[in-house]
């Protein structure tokens, strides 16, 4: 028997932009079609983008999101795919359901429509909703709890959604017991280092049980602060079991599926289980090209950063951007992230030297313009600061933050005037202590690197460097604005080591304390490699970080790239008078 | 049989910070015993504080909480009040339950804590885990499943906590059927305009269900957004049911329970029940005083407006308030709370006057300064702005924002050189649409009005001053700023009708469109009294909000009092492509 075709389709959706979503869908199938698929699978939501978070409690969204997925059946017919078998995330939601205050969705779905002959012949809710991290869909959904399988003229195929492969004893488990030949799993699982490791590990284990082969279709693009990396693969319960597809673009991955020939049953205990037979498309079997490598860490985060930013500032219909440059290593690094997304003509560098910069700040942005191609003007900011320090007699902290205030207001007003998209160029450890000011540096749409500790900040930027070394282009990057020591230069000679341990120390007691949720006792005894720290130096970067929360909240949003970035991962409340004694 | 007398404290907690909530709680025992009390009720969480949000992740918070519960029960004791049977809301956590990335608290419990004779002696876990709105609980909590009775010298009372009342067939269903003679139910149910009356008519119907008296217990005061209005009271099943407490201020209300001589059972299908006997401590049962009566609606929305801004300013150790006052009505009231808050001589306002500033303008904000005896400067913002208009070339929109940025930028300065936390003085329908500028009238740590659309600013300033008058004061906001037109002033002649909808109409269409999670077509036919709107101008009005996204998450919190407040009850994706069709 010949197998069947399945395409895995890696696509970046916009959220809440239907109309654009189902062309992009129906492009996609139509390619997948003509290079020989039988089925085609899209990631999770992918109608409708996610997370379109509180969007699906207006009902007129979810009405929409149901007729589109019918919209996208006949769009498949038109463009002559209808006899494709296509599998696409999408918000349902029964229309009869109650909606109480208590539980304001109704009947909303976490839904896998299947496409076929211009209809929708099936429907899989998923079943397991993640409700930690990142993820609400308790909030949002009503969990499923049927077992759906697809026979294609005799291949069999089950249904799953993202969370319902993470759990033992799940679908999986009910779709082995059915005996399909293979499981489609629709995901929306976004980007976090070592994120893909993890997904294998799970995945390896769900293959094992169910004991058939799974197509783990993931989107692909940044959305606010989640980026989607892709890293659709095909795993099979055999040796050699992973064939990887590639992380960070839109792709289309094949895999050829045969009957295992294994023992199969309609029903099976504790489960209700549809099953729907569907004809296959005539195809010509031309063969399918792999050798996707992985890439290494670094590559990873850098590709999410440059995805997450340049998706946000399209998506929200930007084309752009424009960003302080201090000659130091946050904005630095910012500017090339900024120009790998956007493009350098799209780069609007600003100087903004006050009395206290020194030369070398100066020239070392403007040297780094030069190496990019960006634009870049100088704007010095004395004669604003010295209208508020003279009329408002400011000194100490409130002259050292007019200062990065008075930039922050020539980034926004530029921004006015020539419609850049700001980016805030503060770190990760920065924004952890809270040594930024809030409406200066913190000014922005988007910041790309909020969830980059210091540390990365400087591997980061001497891995770009040696990436263009390698291309042969120049590196983007000054060697002093890598080497020089960190400061604001708000005031003479002032150097973050003034206030701050060494960033070392710093980024290790953040990573146990915020990551790692560790208390004052653990760090005071695991970190700094096991030789411990002072207790009284991590309750100080404690008390920091907790301090800071009410800045963290009016910062502008970047790329999530750890498990904790500060963000809808984390809910700190503002107003917390706990301190660990430990 | 003498009845057994219940107290219902109601305090106010701070979130983490356990051993002053140990001593709060400690005081208000003893206050009830020494005015009769057998048993002490307090609210969801008391000894914590609610929301903890993520802090509950940590580990040594967790391990905290356990400990400080056992702080309470000696604390009590040494008090002389340990023969007392004290109630109380904590975190629990099962030091065993394994965490794991996808679960990340373990055996996190919402828990409530019987106290006697200097120990723990019953818990009870929380059965319904709200997570809508601004609640989240699946997110932290495992839920219990076990019922709890309390037979205090042969008076047996029922646990429950908040949510599990707002069910049929939940934990109350079950003390029904063991025959228990009241239910104390320990809450953290924060106000909304109406919440009253919908608590009343939920407890109403568990109070027939359960045929037993509730005892409701909440908390009070305010936590970053939320505002817990307190609104304890007892709930008998029989006709003049209700007994009601006070709202917004810490009280302790008394009630006695005799036993209802009904059936008792000790067992119910489908439950597990820990029933516990406990002596009643000695008691002189002196006459109970009642007679509050309810607040009027604007009277409770004022008090939540100004509970919130005191608890946030003292809460996060603050003690003065700056903000700018520019003689329109938005400012004039955030004044007025600002003073009923923490007082006429810790409010800072400024006057910060350019060159598009109306006369009156500048004289109403000094005539209300005066009125309300606050502090009140003057400073001009005309050199600031000239030095970014002169050197930047500004004009149009890069020139209005200008202003308003010098002016955020002028009250910042101010708080970094006295200290004074600075509110920001923006209403909702602004907040709405957008009609703000960022990092300009959008600065500081607290916004009083965020919630409060501009119809009910001028309400609650008419209202305000008429309760001054009925006072025998001086009403504190100029009738002027009152019956002006409205402008924001940043360029010769603007009103704010330029370019918005009369406010009349425009709160109508939001509130349907955000409140109500309307679509386009109901509002174009229901809108306006049933007269409807135009299409367009609703399509208008939705796609303003939508893209306001942005700028509502770096806008300061402030006190919620609508179901929908632009805050943790309702997120929104920033990039958003949807527009509702119709």
């Amino acid at each position: 028997m010949t197998p069947l075709r399945v395409a895995a389709c890696q696509i970046n959706p916009v959220v809440g932009d239907l109309d654009a979503n189902v062309a992009r869908i129906t492009a996609a199938a139509r390619d997948a079609a003509q290079r020989g698929a039988q089925v085609a699978v899209f990631g999770e939501m992918a109608l409708t983008g996610y997370p379109v978070e509180d969007l699906l409690l207006r009902r007129s969204f979810a009405v929409d999101s149901r007729e589109a997925v019918h919209e996208l059946a006949r769009s498949l017919d038109a463009a002559g795919c209808g006899d494709l078998v296509v599998v696409v995330g999408f918000l349902d939601r029964d229309p009869d359901a109650p909606e109480t205050s208590t539980n304001p969705t109704g009947g909303a779905r976490n839904a896998a429509g299947v496409l076929h002959g211009g209809e929708l012949v099936a429907r899989y809710d998923k079943h397991f909703l993640p409700n930690y991290g990142v993820f609400d869909e308790k909030r949002w959904f009503t969990p499923g709890d049927r077992l759906v399988v697809l026979d294609v003229d005799g291949v069999r195929l089950g249904l799953a959604i993202c969370e319902d492969v993470w759990w033992p004893d799940g679908p999986v488990a009910g779709l082995g017991e059915l005996g399909v030949d293979a499981v489609l799993c629709l995901n929306a699982s976004p980007f976090e280092a070592g994120k893909p490791a993890q997904r294998r590990e799970v995945v390896a284990a769900r293959v094992a049980e169910g004991g058939a082969p799974m197509i783990y279709v993931n989107l692909v693009g940044g959305q606010d602060e989640l980026v989607f990396d892709g890293d659709s693969f095909v795993f099979r319960p055999d040796a050699g079991a992973l064939t990887p597809g590639p992380q960070f673009i839109e792709f289309t991955q094949f895999a050829d599926i045969a009957p295992l020939g294994r023992e199969r049953a309609r029903a099976v205990d504790g489960w209700q289980v549809e099953e729907v037979a569907l004809p296959a498309r005539p195809t010509d079997l031309v063969p399918i090209v792999t050798g996707w490598t992985d890439l290494d860490e670094l590559a990873q985060i850098w590709a999410a950063l440059v995805t997450g930013t340049r998706d946000y500032v399209h998506k929200v219909g930007g084309r752009t951007v424009g960003l302080g440059m201090s000659g130091g290593i946050d904005s630095a690094l910012v500017a090339v992230i900024a120009a790998d997304a956007v493009g350098a003509d799209n780069v609007y560098g600003v100087g903004m030297p006050s009395k206290y910069s020194s030369d070398h700040s100066k020239d070392d942005a403007a040297d780094q313009a030069q190496r990019m191609g960006i634009y870049f003007r100088f704007e010095p900011i004395e004669h604003m600061v010295e209208a508020f320090v003279g009329q408002l007699h400011l000194s100490g902290l409130a002259e050292e933050n007019i200062q990065a205030r008075c930039r922050g207001m020539t980034l926004m007003s530029l921004s006015n005037l020539d419609g850049h998209l700001v980016l805030a160029t503060g770190n990760k450890s920065e924004l952890a202590v809270g040594y930024s000011t809030i409406y200066g540096d913190a000014v922005g749409a988007y910041a790309p690197i909020r969830d980059v500790e210091k540390s990365l900040v400087w591997e980061l930027a001497r891995w770009r460097n040696k990436v263009a070394v390698e291309r042969g282009e120049t590196p983007p990057i000054p060697e002093n604005s890598i080497t020089k020591e960190p400061s604001a230069e708000l005031r003479p000679g002032q150097k973050d080591s003034d206030s701050l341990p060494d960033y070392e120390i710093l980024d290790d007691i953040l990573r146990r304390y915020v990551e790692q949720d560790q208390g004052v006792a653990e760090i005071a005894a695991e970190g700094n490699n096991g030789a411990g720290y002072d207790p009284d130096l991590i309750r100080k970067v404690a008390r920091l970080v907790d301090r800071a929360e009410y800045k963290r909240r009016q910062y502008p949003l970047g790329p999530k790239i750890t498990p904790k970035a500060f963000g809808r991962d984390r809910r700190m409340p503002i107003t917390n008078r706990w301190h660990d004694p430990a």
